[in-house]
């Protein structure tokens, strides 16, 4: 990298893409079948079987020969971490091994698409047991897996609670001489997910460490009369550049003015295509991608450089929140409990600002967090951006307004990287309702609200390891207003950018009575 | 854009995102409307009817709720221009009446994803007689075109000649009350797509324009110890940040040394991940896509910036080819010609170089030209990359080796936009084969051919528009090798970049003569 850098002045950046050891799958691998065999002992059932897996295909757009940059179904990129589309892996349960089914390519795929690798490239590679083609897999499970009878094939199918899609489970030709158990594997392998090891971390950590720094980047670069897709170019430019992060974990937010109270702007009804203006505030929610292992940052500030009084007592109201969350945030805290403190955390600095009155208490119990806060405080991170496990069986989705947006409201614990993201936003199509509704209408300061019109609004997000003890903090990007200001009136020069170390581990100590009132 | 250029050193662009009249589209269903009528009144059939077309839909990544970007289908956004998914669109071919049909968004889109737009927004916007929600369609089309009995409906449905896909024809709620007719409309509409106006060409202008830029840009920064995907990044940054192109054409080819012998190189099993060498060559295939409509643009150059005399003779071989049949590109040229016309020159200077020794006809008879060049010379492009129309019904694709890889064998037309890309590679795959057949491998100096073992390849690709009496060259970038000597030295500085003007159109009146002898 450092050539690179040098021949690519003015951006630059301390970090490097890490190799990624192989030894992290076979960790994941290791973690599965523990889970499955612990599983079927503890249910009397008995000890045999395969995990079978079906990665992803590559896919054309519509009806033409047009392919989409392939990126790997996620299951199958935690167990095998294979980037190719087309191949099957497999593991026994009984012995542990793991088996990959390469795809069988045609001749002129070496003219076409490169080099047809032989099977030991694919072991050497994902640091498998065996490989074989994919034509061979019920032969090959057939003759090595059929010890205790007809093999069994515990096959990936369960629905995600976020899409409410179900995971399509693997189909091969011959399938139909095994038995094959769908309801098993799901919810054992979503929640191995769920809690992240030492390797799969310091992946996500350097995916934050590089989105933090091109954060950074389009701030120090933001001005007015820029288009906000150009802040998007910025951080992807950053990000691959300099990261190696080819994929974003998901599409670029980079919303100003109005624009910003517009929770998932961004996609393509609503592309990034308005002009900066002088007096906006930006929300920028853009996450790098490596190795499948993704981030997920938002930082909030003005486009101008400068916070005006609003503008720092919506700013104030949504940090106080993020810093108070994560001062609580440790094994055993519910995350529904996270989200209320936020909520009304928010909601009084709104009312030490006089644009609500009244009883906080009466306000949560009115939902009025809601108002402001429409979505969940945040999510489980990992390979997907949103990852799953957030609502296992038995956890029911809450029904009120804003905790029904809830992606989980699970208890935490040790080893799952969930986001923080409170926000503050002034939306029409919510404030308009409430206005109408004779109880919650006497808590707003209408005259006060009128100022917050086309204000927006603020989020600002971090991804979070909840540790032993307390938590962690991976994202690294300049929080106090006074740093953002600091860092757009230009004290980040030209060159390799100042990366600053990371906040070191915090152990929650906080009581948490000052939750009780939550408990409604 | 100037604000933005000035706060971003320190490249930049001349350019700067033009607005896309929706006029554009209008022609496109004029075009289509009268295709139509004429073909019914040719075939004597009652001129009665609709064109209908569902537009593209936002896809989901595997069973998660990651949203990948949504981009038009390429036959919808030829009539309607419409960015958003969910669309359908109607033509009415007896008024030629234009009526769209939005989605019915759900309350709380309004939270999540933005404003929802009146009907009247997207009348506006899309300048289109009529709008309603797809809820309606049956009700709409069977109250205002019941005049003939049951409406006759005009659905897409047909082969596309690259991918040996067919399109999905429309379908919604009811549609049974319709008479649907499959067939007509597939060729008569690809056809349209195969004629561009001078609206269309002038996007395809544009995105030739901002993505040559792109290519010198790359150029410019290529050096020694970066990455393959480096430039990759440079090259999408440019283009979305100084462009607005937040799609590219097709995924970034950035292949350097042996990988430049692999025409698709660059897909996520072979991801651009090389570190750039001392005297390798690069071959930098890549194209940013304004408004759905394309650019495919391919620059080859050494790494070091200083052409080696191996370089300079394959190099040279393809920039002759290229220029050989752009001097002969006019309406009525036959495109199989103009392929067998490169494989020639690249033949003829491959044996002046004494790589190859015996007669060049004799080499032709015997398809040598496909062992050096596997593809073909080049394919329509619009909308599409690989634009629909290569092979319409009755032409019959060629079987012979490097032939039958073309994407067309047609006669060229007035207001064609094809690529003209001659490559010379040295393939193992190819190689190894000629070399064990008697009959070819006595044209090979193998002495001198194993000197390229590792040199990967060469491909030169431009985009060129049929004009009345010969053609237009839409792409602007240095191709001698003494003007990308200059680029990479540094001739082109900091600063935004100097923008040559475009090549006037040439009138080809070179005789096809010399073409006699492919006829075979």
């Amino acid at each position: 990298m450092a050539a690179a850098a040098a021949a690519a002045p003015p951006s630059s950046s301390s970090l490097a893409p890490p190799e990624v050891p192989m030894e992290l799958h076979a960790g994941n691998r290791d973690r599965l079948v523990a889970a499955l065999r612990a599983h079927l002992s503890a249910s009397g059932r008995p000890l045999r079987g395969l995990v079978l897996l079906q990665g992803g295909e590559e896919q054309t757009r519509y009806c033409t020969d047009h392919l989409e940059l392939f990126r790997q179904e996620s299951y199958f990129a935690y167990l095998f971490g294979v980037r190719e589309p087309g191949f099957y892996g497999a593991i026994d349960i009984v012995s542990g091994q793991s088996i990959l089914f390469s795809p069988r390519l045609p001749a002129d795929y070496a003219v076409w698409m490169g080099e047809i690798k032989p099977l030991s490239y694919f072991k050497d590679r994902y640091k498998v047991d065996m490989v074989f083609y994919v034509d061979e897999i019920t032969q090959v499970l057939q003759d090595r897996f059929s010890d205790h009878g007809k093999p069994l094939l515990f096959v990936l199918y369960g629905k995600n609670t976020d899409s409410g899609n179900y995971s399509k489970p693997a189909s091969f030709e011959g399938m139909e001489k095994f038995d094959s158990d769908l309801s098993t594997l799901h919810p054992i392998l979503t929640e191995c997910r769920v809690i992240k090891s030492d390797m799969e971390l310091a992946l996500i950590q350097y995916a934050n460490d590089v989105s933090s720094e091109a954060h950074i980047e389009v701030m120090r670069r933001a001005k007015p009369g820029m288009k906000e897709y150009q802040l998007e170019s910025i951080f992807l430019h950053h990000v691959y550049m300099y990261g190696g992060c080819r994929h974003c974990s998901y599409t670029c937010i980079c919303a100003t003015g109005e624009n910003s109270s517009v929770l998932h702007y961004g996609h393509a009804a609503a592309p990034n295509d308005r002009t900066l203006n002088d007096g906006d505030m930006a929300l920028m929610d853009m996450g790098g991608e490596y190795h499948c292992y993704g981030s997920d940052i938002t930082c909030s500030y003005p486009i101008n450089g400068k916070f005006n009084s609003n503008q720092t007592i919506v700013y104030n109201a949504v940090l106080k929140a993020h810093n108070a969350v994560i001062a609580h945030m440790r094994p055993g805290v519910n995350w529904l409990d996270m989200h209320k403190l936020a909520e009304q955390t928010i909601l009084e600095s709104l009312k030490n600002e006089r644009i609500l009155h009244g009883d906080v208490t009466d306000m949560m119990a009115q939902r009025l967090g809601a108002v402001f806060m429409p979505h969940g405080l945040g999510h489980l991170l990992g390979i997907d951006t949103h990852d799953p496990g957030g609502y296992p069986e038995g956890l029911e989705r809450p029904k009120e307004p804003g905790l029904s947006s809830l992606r989980t409201i699970r208890e935490l614990k040790e080893g799952m990287v969930i986001t923080v993201e409170p926000g503050c936003y002034f939306i029409d199509a919510l404030l308009i309702p409430a206005r109408d509704d004779p109880v919650s209408s006497k808590f707003f300061n209408w005259e006060e609200i009128e100022k917050y019109k086309s204000f927006g609004g603020v989020r600002i997000e971090s991804d979070v390891y909840v540790t032993a003890h307390g938590c962690k903090n991976l994202t690294n990007c300049p929080r106090e207003t006074w740093e953002i200001e600091a860092v757009m009136a230009g004290s980040v020069e030209d060159g390799p950018l100042e990366y600053r170390p990371l906040k070191t581990e915090r152990t929650n100590v906080v009581s948490l009575k000052c939750l009780a009132s939550f408990y409604i």
